[in-house]
C-alpha cells in the first residue's frame, strides 16, 4: 500500500543435543514475516554438514512439515526476504550457502552495504566469482577470503573492509555468529532458549519460540555463540549509534524491543508529540490499520479526543501487493481498507498515518472516508516528510516519487485531499525515541527525512 | 481460535448488458471472505446458460483471473462457505446448481432448516434424489418441485415448507431471487450498483462492489430481481424478528449495516454497557483483536481507562485454523497474539473480549499477558455466557464443551486465570442492541445464551 | 494427436474385511488411465457409509497417499473420465453420489444413451430435479426411483428403460453392481483378487491389482456382488452383441482381453489381413507408434517386409492435448513423434496406423517423414475410412470434420501427401475380430465406418 | 527402473536479431528431457545482461509460457539435469551464473571431472568461493580465473587443468561457446537453425527446433559462435577418441546421431550380433520397452524369428521413479510394463534387454511373462555384464549393487529366472559400432563393463 517495504529478517537458534532446532525457528520466522514476504530460507548444520532449502513464498507456505522433516540439525540459520522485484526469483533468497578453504558457512544479511560494489570489483580482480550481485554474497566472499580457522576473526576483519547499515548472521559448522554495523543502523538481537542461544531482527521472535530476549547486539559487536556459550568480539570500529528510525515507525512489529526500546510505546509516544505539535479541533481519531494504530491512539489519548476505530482492514488480502496480477490491483483501497460510516458521518476526523511515501494510498483513503460523511479529515503523520533515498536497506523509490520532495506541505494537504496535514518534527520524533540526532552516541538516522547519513552513502 | 465458525455468505449482482458481473461478485465475496473460508462458488447466467465454478479454499486463490475470464455473464450468484470437516470436499461448496422441468437454478444459502431432515425424508419418498445431506440442496429440490413457471410462487411455496433460520440466492436463467426467514435470523440485504441490484448478506459486500446499502430484506420477505426491476413478493407467513444477536457480538464485519443496525457501533455500545454493569478498577484497557477491540474502546471511553493495543496479532497466520497441519497446531496462541511487555507491565489490565466459547484460547492469553507482567487481569466479555447450542445455521460444539455450561462465572475465572471476570447481561446486550427479547416484534434470538429459541429447534 | 477420445473407465473391488480396497482400485485405475484423462474419481463404503473424492487430473495426480489414506473402505468404485472441454470441471467427474430414500449409491458410467434426454424430461416432469446433464445422472435417478430394497431389481427396471451403448458400476452400502448394454456396445468385466472380486472396463486393470480375469460381463447382464458372492440377475432384455469394433482399434491396451478377444492379437491380425488386402511393394514397415505399432508388426510378418521403429515418440509429453496452452499447441508433431533418417532414407516406406479422423497429424508425419529422404511412404489404415458419428459413447467430432466424409481415398492420398493410401475393409476388420456384421449375435458394431447401427441413435 | 539415470542435456541457441530463442531452446530441451528430468534451467542474454530461470521438474512444468515470456533474448542457454537425491533442491539445477572481473557467464555441464576435488581445492587455497561442490561450477571458477578478455581462450586454459568425460556450454553476454572433452566422452552436436547456430547433446534437440544437424564436435574441440560466425579453437590437447559405449545402449534417443553414428541403427546392429553371438531356439523375440525395442527387432530380422510387442508399457506413470512416494514405489512392475498373455502363453521366447544393472526389475518382469504361461524365457542383454564404476559423469551405484559383480552369468541366469542368459560380448558391441576399444583413435570407453578407462578415473 505504498509503503516502504526492502526489509529483510534474521532468526538463528543454536540449542547443543536437540535436533529440531528448525522448528524453532520457523516459528521465530514467523514472528519476522512482516519483515520480508518475497521468500524464506532455513539453513541447518548437523554433525558438521549444512544443508539449505529455499523458496519464493510465505514462511508457512516454503517451509512445510515435509521440509522441516528433513532439515535435522541443532543450529539453524533463517531469512525471511523482500527485494526488488528483479529479486524475486528463488536464487537470490538467503541464507546464501558457500564453500571455501576452510569450510561451510551459510550467510543471512539484513541492509545494504555502500562499498559492496568497489569490494565486489576488487575481489574480482582477485579471481572471486559471484553467482549473485547482493552484498550478502560480498561480505560471504569477505569472510571466506579472511578466515583461517578462527571465525570470529574472519568476521571482524570482513567488518574492517564493508561499510553500510546490516545486521549479519554466519553459521559455520559449528557456531553461529551475529554482527552487527558500527553505527548500529539495523536491529539484532540476542535470546535465550532452554538452555539455548538464539539471534533474531526483532525481539518478537523470541516469544515466537518461548524465548528470552537477552539484549540487543551492540553497534560493531560480533557474538558468536558455540557449545562452550556466547562470547563477545572486539571490532575496535569506534561504535556510535544511528538506529534507522524508520523502524520504529514503521517496520518492526510493536510488540518487538530495539535497542532498549519498544516499539509499540515509541509510536504511542510519537502520537502524543504530534498532538501536542499539531493540535485539530476534531470529534474522534482514527489510525489508519495496522501501524498507524499505535499512534493515533496516543494522539488521542494526549489531545482527549476519543479514539474510534473508523477504518477496518481485511485482513485476507495482506499478500495482495506481493504478488499483484492485473485483477488483485484493480480491487481498490476499499477492498483493503473500509470507512465505518456511522463512526465518521458528520464528524471532524483526525486520521493518523505512521508515514507517507508517494500519497496514492492516502488520497484513496481520505476519498472514502469523506464519501461516507465525515465533515473534515485532518491528518496527522508521525514521521517527518520523506524526501530522501535511504542507502542503507530499505529500498525506496526514487526522489521525485516522493510525494513530499517536490511539494509543500500545503501542496499536499491539496493533493490528497485533507482539511489540514501537519506531520511529527524531526525534534518531535526523536524524543518520542528519547535521544536527539545531534547526538551521535545515543542517536538515529533519520536519512530518509534529513539527507543527513550517518555515514556516506 | 475456539470461536463459532460456521457461517456462510451470499453475494449476487445483476446487472443488464454487463458481462463482467463475476468480476463484481468476486470483489463483493472478498468483503465476506470472515463469513466463510473452506470453500467458494461462482454462477453466472448468461444467454439462457448457467455456469458454475466451485473449489475449497479462499476466494482470491479459488478465483483467478482465468476462472473469472471464463464466467462471463450478466448475473451472478457468489457463495462463500464455513462448515463441519466433514463438508470440507468441494462437493459441498456453493451454489448448488441444479436441473429440472421449468430450468436451471443455482442456489446458495446461510443458515440451517430445523426440519431438513423430514422434508428430504418426504421428497426422497416422492422419488427425489440427492446428491448431498444439505438443507440447501433440500431447499433447491423444493422450489424445483414448485416452480411452474413463477419463480417466485415456488420460492413462496418453499418458504411456507421450510423451518428454520436462513438467507437464500437464488439465480434463475433470468432472475435473482432473495429471501429470508420469517423471524430474519440471518441478514440479507439488497443494494444498487452502477444501474443494476445486488443482494449482500452484509452491506459491507456493496462497499467492496463500489455499490450502495439500499435496505434489509424484511423477515420473510421474498425480492425479486429482473430485468424490469426490483419487486417484493408477500409471503404472508405472518413475519416477526429475531437477527441472531450473535452475528453483531462476533460474526459480522464491524463495516457492515444489519436491520439498520451498525455493527461497529453496537459492539462499542455493548462495551460501554459493559463498563457500567461491570466496572473494573484497572489502569488500561485491551481488546483481544480483532472482534473484541471495538468492544474494548466503548469500555475504556465509558470507564474512563485509556484504551491501549496490549496484544499483537500476527496477520500472516489467519488461516491457520482452517487447514490445521500437527505442526501448525502446534503454534501456540503467541504465534498469534503476542502480548506488548512494555504496556502490560505491572499494569491492572481490563481485557475485552466478544465471547467464551470453550475458554481454551482465553486460559492461553491471560497467562501470556500475566507472563509479562500484568499484575491484574480482569476479564469482560461482550456477551452473555454461551451454554445452548444453535439450531439456526452456526456449527457450534455439543454444549458439554462449552466451558459455562458446567461451570460458575466464578469456576472459570479460576479455570482462566483471570483476577475477576464478567460477561455482559443479556439485557444489556440487547440494550446496545436497542431492543430486547420480550418484544418480538423488533427482538433479538439469544439461544445461545438463554436456551429460548424464536422457533422450536 | 486428432484420435477419437471420448471415453470412460471404471473400476471396482469389493473384499470383505480389506479396509485398503481404495488403494487396489487405485492401482487399477492406473490400467485405465487411457480411456480417459480429464479426471478421476474414488468412492469407498465403509460401515454403511459412503466417502467419495474426485477431482481433475490424472490417477497419479489427484489420488495421492493422503487421499488414499482418508478413503478407507472394504468396497471401492472408480472412475476416470474423457469428456467434452464444457465438462472439464471437477463437478463432472464421477463416481456420482446420490441420496434417496433407501440409502446412497455411488453411480459410475462408461458409454451414451440415445433416450437420456427423454428420460430425463419425464422424470423432470415428475418433480426430479438433476445436478448436471449427464447420462450418469440419469440412470442413477432411475436406479432411485426403482430402488424398493432390491437394487437387483432396480438396476434392472432402470436397464428397461434406458436405451444406448453402456457400462455401469454401482456401489451401494452393501454390494457392487456392474451391468452392461443389451448389445454388449461397450466392455466391461468381472475379476478375482485375494478372495474379493472385482469390475473393470478392460482386463488390464486386473493385472495391475494382482488379480484375475474370470469372464466378460455378457450384454444385458447384471452382476451383484454381495458379502456371499457373486450373483447374475436375469433381465430378459433379449440380448444380442454389437460390441464397439473401434474399442479394438485404438481405445483398449493392448495387453486387455475384451469379450474373449485380446485386443493386441486382433490388432496383429488386421494387420495380416491389410497386408493381404492392400499389398505394397516396399522396404520396411513402419507404425505410428503407440496404437498402430501391433498392426506394423502383424503387417510385416504377413508381407514379409521388415519391421522398423522409424518414428520415435517423446514419452514426455503425453498430455499436451488435455490441457493446451497456445505454447504447447505450437509444437510441431516433431515434438511428439520424430522420423529415424538412417531408417527411412532412400526407403520405400509402408506406414500403418489405426485409423484417420481429421489427417491433420498424419499429413505432417508424412511430410516429416519424407523430409528425411523416405522414397515413398505407402500409408495403410487398420480400420475403414471413418464417414459417421457415434452414438454410444464416444465423442465423434461434426461429420464434416473427418477427412473420409466428403473425399474419395485418392482425394485423401493427396492430401496426406502419400504415395499409396489404403483401408482395411469393413469385412477385413471384423474378420480380424472373427465375427461378423451380418450376425448380430456374435458382432460387432461398425456404425462409424458404415453409418449402421445395432440400435437406433 | 534400476537404469543408470545420472545423466544431464545441453541446449544453446544464438540467433541475432531474433528474440524468443528461449522459446526454441525450450523445445529443444524437450527433445533432451530422457536425458534428466531433475531440474531445467534457461539462461537468456540479452543486451549485455544473463538472465536465468530454473527449477525442480519437467521441462513443460518449469518452463510455463509465462516464464518463456519473460525469458526474451537473442542468445540462450538450457540444461535439463539428472543427479543423486542430495542434490535434488533448486540450488543445483543449471546453467549456473557467475559474476567476475570480465562480466557474467552462464555455465551448463554434462559429466564429471576427475580432479574436480584437486582442483576446488587449489581454487579455495586462492581464495575462491563456491556455492555448490558441483564440477560444473569448478570449470565456472576457472573460466572466470582465465578470463581476460577472450572467452576463448579461457575456455581453452580451463580445459587444460580439468580431467574427465564432459560436455561444457558456455553463455557470456555476446557468445556461445561449446566444448567437448578431449576423449569425446560426453556427447555434442552442433546445429544450425534459420539463419542461427545451436548446440545441443544430442542431435535430435535440433529436430526438435526445426534445425538442421551440422557436425558433432570434435574431441577436445572448442567451438565459438558468435555474431560473424561459428569458429574453433585450437585446444592441442592431443585428442583421441572414447566416446561412451552406454550413450548408445540406453542413454541417447534413438533417433539422434553422436559422433556420425544412428543410434537406432547401432541398437539394431548390436540385436543383430547377439543373435549371432548367442542364438536362442524359441518362438518369438520381445523387447523390453523402449530401450530394448531396436535392439529386439535387430535379433528377429537376424535370427528370423518373429518380433512381437509382448510387453505394454503403461505411459502414464514414466516419473515415478523421479519423485517416488511410497505408494508409488508400492507399485509392482506390472503397472509398468505388464505382459501379453496370448503373445507369449506357450511360447519359447528370447526377451531382449539394453542392459542389466541390479536385475531386480528384470525378475520381476520374467516371473510375470512366466506367470502369463510362457514356455521359456531365453534372456538376452545388448551390453556385457556390467561390473565396473563409471568416472565420466554416470551415477553408478555401489560395485556391490552390479548384479554382475559377484555373480557368474549362470548365477544371474538363476537369480532372474530365466531358462537361459547371454550378453553381447564387448568386441560385438564395438562391431555394431564400427570400432575397436583397441583402437583408440577410433575408440569407445568401454570402462563399465571392462574396468579399463580412457584415463585415470
Amino acid at each position: 500500500m505504498g509503503k516502504f517495504k526492502d526489509e529483510c529478517g534474521i532468526v538463528a537458534v543454536s540449542m547443543k543435543n536437540h535436533i529440531d532446532v528448525a522448528e524453532l525457528v520457523f516459528f521465530g520466522l514467523n514472528g519476522l514475516q512482516h519483515r520480508g514476504q518475497q521468500s524464506v530460507g532455513l539453513a541447518v548444520a548437523s554433525g558438521g554438514v549444512i544443508s539449505c532449502y529455499k523458496d519464493t513464498g510465505l514462511v508457512n507456505e516454503v517451509l512445510d512439515e515435509k521440509i522441516l522433516t528433513l532439515l535435522k540439525g541443532d543450529m539453524a540459520l533463517g531469512h525471511v526476504k523482500y527485494g526488488p522485484e528483479t529479486e524475486s526469483f528463488q536464487i537470490y533468497a538467503q541464507p546464501l550457502v558457500i564453500n571455501y578453504k576452510n569450510g561451510t558457512i551459510a550467510v543471512a544479511f539484513n541492509g545494504a552495504l555502500t562499498n559492496g560494489e568497489s569490494l565486489r570489483d576488487e575481489m574480482e580482480d582477485n579471481g572471486v566469482i559471484f553467482s549473485t550481485k547482493t552484498d550478502c554474497e560480498v561480505i560471504a566472499a569477505l569472510i571466506a577470503r579472511f578466515d583461517k580457522g578462527d571465525i570470529g576473526a574472519a568476521v571482524k576483519k570482513a567488518m574492517e573492509e564493508i561499510k553500510g547499515g546490516y545486521a549479519i548472521g554466519v553459521m559455520t559448522e559449528n557456531a553461529i555468529i551475529g554482527a552487527r554495523d558500527p553505527m548500529g543502523i539495523r536491529p539484532l538481537a540476542l535470546g535465550k532458549i532452554n538452555g539455548g542461544y538464539a539471534l533474531a531482527s526483532e525481539s518478537c521472535a523470541f516469544d515466537m519460540m518461548e524465548g528470552d530476549f537477552v539484549r540487543d547486539i551492540n553497534p560493531g559487536e560480533i557474538v558468536i555463540i558455540e557449545e562452550s556459550g556466547v562470547r563477545s568480539v572486539e571490532t575496535g570500529c569506534n561504535p556510535s549509534r544511528a538506529m534507522c528510525s524508520f523502524e520504529y515507525v514503521y517496520f518492526a512489529r510493536p510488540d518487538s524491543i530495539i535497542d532498549g526500546k519498544d516499539v509499540y510505546a515509541v509510536r504511542e509516544s510519537a502520537g502524543r508529540v504530534l498532538a501536542n505539535e499539531c493540535p485539530a479541533n476534531a470529534d474522534i481519531v482514527i489510525g489508519v490499520p495496522d501501524s498507524g494504530t499505535p499512534a493515533a491512539i496516543g494522539y488521542s489519548l494526549e489531545a482527549g479526543i476519543p479514539f474510534r476505530q473508523g477504518l477496518i482492514k481485511n485482513k485476507y488480502i495482506g499478500r495482495t501487493f506481493i504478488q499483484p496480477t492485473k485483477l488483485q490491483r484493480e480491487i481498490g483501497v476499499r477492498i483493503k481498507l473500509n470507512p465505518i460510516k456511522s463512526i465518521v458521518e458528520g464528524k471532524s476526523v483526525v486520521l493518523v498515518d505512521d508515514s507517507i511515501v508517494r500519497g496514492t494510498t492516502m488520497r484513496k483513503i481520505i476519498s472514502s472516508i469523506k464519501g461516507v460523511g465525515a465533515k473534515e479529515v485532518h491528518l496527522r503523520i508521525c514521521s517527518p516528510p520523506i524526501r530522501f533515498s535511504c542507502y542503507f536497506g530499505v529500498d525506496t523509490p526514487d526522489i521525485k516519487d516522493f510525494i513530499a520532495s517536490d511539494h509543500t506541505i500545503d501542496e499536499i494537504k491539496e493533493e490528497l485531499g485533507a482539511d489540514s496535514l501537519a506531520f511529527i518534527s524531526t525534534e518531535g520524533l526523536l524524543s518520542s525515541l528519547g535521544g536527539s540526532a545531534t547526538d551521535c552516541g545515543t542517536g538515529y538516522c533519520t536519512g530518509c527525512f534529513s539527507g543527513e547519513y550517518p555515514i556516506e552513502p
